[in-house]
């Protein structure tokens, strides 16, 4: 974790776009967070024409949902979702109004990645010291 | 926000049942909470024959899965639920022990939409105030 | 609930392997926290190639995401992740590394199943009482 879900109209994003946007957020997430880039996950899936609604009525937006760490300030969280928003919308070309950006904080004790639970907020550097071998390539700032 | 997210089996809702149901969803959720029609989005996704499993045996559940505002009361909650259920199931037909309902709570802060984020608890008559200009349609309670 | 949902690489897992982890994700679901079999459910959905980043690079990850019960204690989350993952990588023969897995908690009563809104904590014996007739199969233990 992070894992930002990014569910947008089929078709709507080719293979560089969402490479780029990945390359983005990815960037944004790791700025604001000091998380290590290897932790940063993002997924694009899509729905089929029709099948978005607002109002009622039938509209094409793109949703990023974000799963984060439990524990930002809100400083943080306006940051994120400024800078996410700006990067989507100058990557596309998409208006803002027609992003929907929500982040979802996780426990982080909730979480596994790579076969490791995530530490409490606190204990982050006896994790990090314990799980260092183990942890290889996600630690990486590459 | 919300955003309703309603999973269902591949091919079970054409586009009058997805526009009947998004319009019901809309109106029970603006009902209810007294949120703006224009905040109110819904979004179908489908899933493939023989990947939904209850007891671990195949089934064909509907999924709604709501991301609403943190700060409801129970009432609300209650209210929403079962009213999301009678009406899935009046305008499908479907049995509702083939319905899952969750709401999952947000903090509005962590959600942003149409370049905006959104106010915490207390602060929204200021923040509808200081940004009616940018609001513009999502307020239109048409 | 709970409700896993299953996001995995289109054409990674065949009937047969998502009937099996259906299958182990039920039984340790069931296991860890006591509850009835037939309130588990898995779904599984896909993400198509060049869709899903680590550190801004194309990967190859499966996502479980649990919406489950909140209450549970730290323990309990901690073996729900460690066997859910370890049956994951066992029935796939998918590396640890590319699974991600995170438990995201739910108010109970903001979940409604089989038409009924679940029980806040400490209500549950009462609850299960008033609706012994309308619960039916969800209480099996087959």
């Amino acid at each position: 974790m992070p894992l930002y879900q990014c569910l947008v109209p089929a078709g709507s994003l080719d293979a560089g776009h969402r490479a780029e946007l990945a390359e983005a957020i990815t960037g944004i997430h790791t700025s604001v967070t000091g998380a290590p880039r290897g932790f940063v996950n993002v997924v694009f899936t899509e729905y089929e024409p029709m099948s978005f609604f607002t109002a009622g009525k039938p509209n094409t937006v793109s949703v990023i949902g974000g799963k984060i760490r439990a524990g930002r300030d809100r400083a943080s969280g306006a940051e994120l979702l400024t800078r996410l928003s700006e990067a989507w919308t100058a990557i596309t070309g998409q208006d803002r109004r027609s992003l929907l950006v929500g982040l979802d904080e996780l426990d982080p004790t909730s979480i596994m990645e790579a076969g490791l639970i995530m530490p409490a907020p606190g204990e982050e550097a006896a994790w990090l010291e314990r799980h260092r071998g183990a942890l290889g390539e996600l630690l990486s700032t590459e």
